[in-house]
């Protein structure tokens, strides 16, 4: 048993699709929210960068006194999570490897497509774990800039969403995938969009319930299960703004969020 | 006579079309650019933030042993230059200024629109500015999020383009506005587009062009111009990955940029 927090980290605001994944599953973690918002988008960054913006963050939640490090944000998944594990002494759970895991699991005609931002789709991370799993997988990696701003501004069934989603998509369609990984944590709200597009025969994959999911999994398997049953509580910091983050933030999780702490994450 | 170069900041790649117009104006003028690529966009941020990391771009330019600082981004322009004139001993240009006196010149109803960034719409900086020249102006900000992705997804002649555009410009021709101003520096590649909403008896103002005409006439006043009469060389510098900046930027000059530095700016 250990009542040590979880810690979450995203480079915004979007994880809190995670978080939520993590508290419906497992009601008794507490947990500790880090929003690098003041760096966002890490989607367009450069490896090198986000490396470093990662590394910083990191450093904070380890001043919170947690048991693990879920990386909602799939960039610093891609990117920077596995030279984090190599430096620091906590587990790491990335949206990569149980989106993988799930979409490999989905397939029958082992044709699968990833969506993501840039950085993410241009890093392989997910082309590379799907293929780990199984080798003769065709996958098809699309980055969808228009997708995050379009959720941002609340268009996500709107006809610019269903435009620019069968630009960006057709080319899934021309494949004949049978899964797709929705590889951004602000794209599971197109899902009724991307569903039109695409048609019922491709299964979407959700990498924040999978890594909920293989959060419980793991801390089941290492014995570091918080003993509460319910209650816990999540604590929430931000880099820039904290009085955006509450109000979107409290749309994402549909409840209110009472306080959020601005912390400099620059120096660290 | 002054042969220092000028200083050109921008958030990003942006500001290239501000420094385009300032060589085709100015071409006998060295120019140093600052592009903060790493903390891209400022338009969403706090004005704490982006005071703070205008403040140290600024601090970085003025290593470079320049003249005046063109602030080519709208966001610092309207958050942060005021701010700065305060406490840095250079004279500063913002596109505000010159991009408000261009709209107030053109109006015939006194009815102006003004798009771009939430933060250059929030801040209110157009707005006031063109109402201390036309106090009775009836003015409409709209910010554009999508704007940006769809230009640098080069989608800026497309459906999603018009859409979007008749999204958000459907309240400026309710108020029956005759100018507009392009308060991003991505906009002006939506010209074509907007125009096909508005049509052609709303006029379109570019704050880059105009911004540069006040360079000329603010270094002339001050006895500050270069004495060469063409030749002038710019250089680039960037706080994340140059290739990337090489690429677009190249596209927005139409000329290849051979050399783009990476520096360190969180610590200035």
């Amino acid at each position: 048993m250990d009542n040590r927090p979880i810690g979450v980290f995203d480079s915004g605001i979007g994880g809190l699709t995670v978080l939520k994944e993590i508290v419906e599953q497992l009601p008794g973690e507490d947990i500790v929210y880090f929003g690098d918002t003041a760096r966002i988008p890490y989607g367009t960054r450069s490896k090198e960068t986000v490396i470093k913006y990662f590394f910083q963050s990191v450093r904070f939640l380890l001043t919170k006194e947690i048991k693990a490090i879920v990386v909602a944000c799939n960039t610093a998944s891609a990117l920077a999570m596995e030279e984090a594990q190599k430096v620091f002494d906590i587990p790491f759970i990335g949206v990569v490897e149980p989106g993988s895991k799930a979409a490999v699991a989905s397939t029958k005609n082992a044709t699968i497509g990833v969506i993501g931002t840039e950085g993410t789709i241009n890093s392989g991370a997910y082309q590379k774990k799907i293929r780990q799993m199984l080798p003769s997988a065709e996958i098809i990696g699309i980055s969808c800039p228009l997708f995050v701003p379009i959720v941002e501004e609340g268009w996500e069934n709107s006809d610019v969403a269903y435009i620019a989603a069968k630009k960006y998509l057709l080319e899934l369609k021309e494949h004949n995938i049978d899964s797709l990984v929705l590889g951004c944590t602000h794209y599971p709200a197109l899902r009724y969009t991307i569903n039109k597009v695409l048609g019922d025969k491709v299964i979407l994959i959700n990498p924040a319930y999978e890594t909920a999911k293989a959060t419980k999994n793991m801390l089941k398997d290492r014995n570091l299960l918080s003993n509460k049953i319910d209650g816990g509580k999540c604590n929430y910091f931000v880099s820039d703004d904290p009085e955006k983050f509450k109000r979107i933030g409290g749309n994402i999780l549909r409840k209110e969020i009472a306080f959020v702490q601005k912390i400099n994450i620059e120096n660290l």
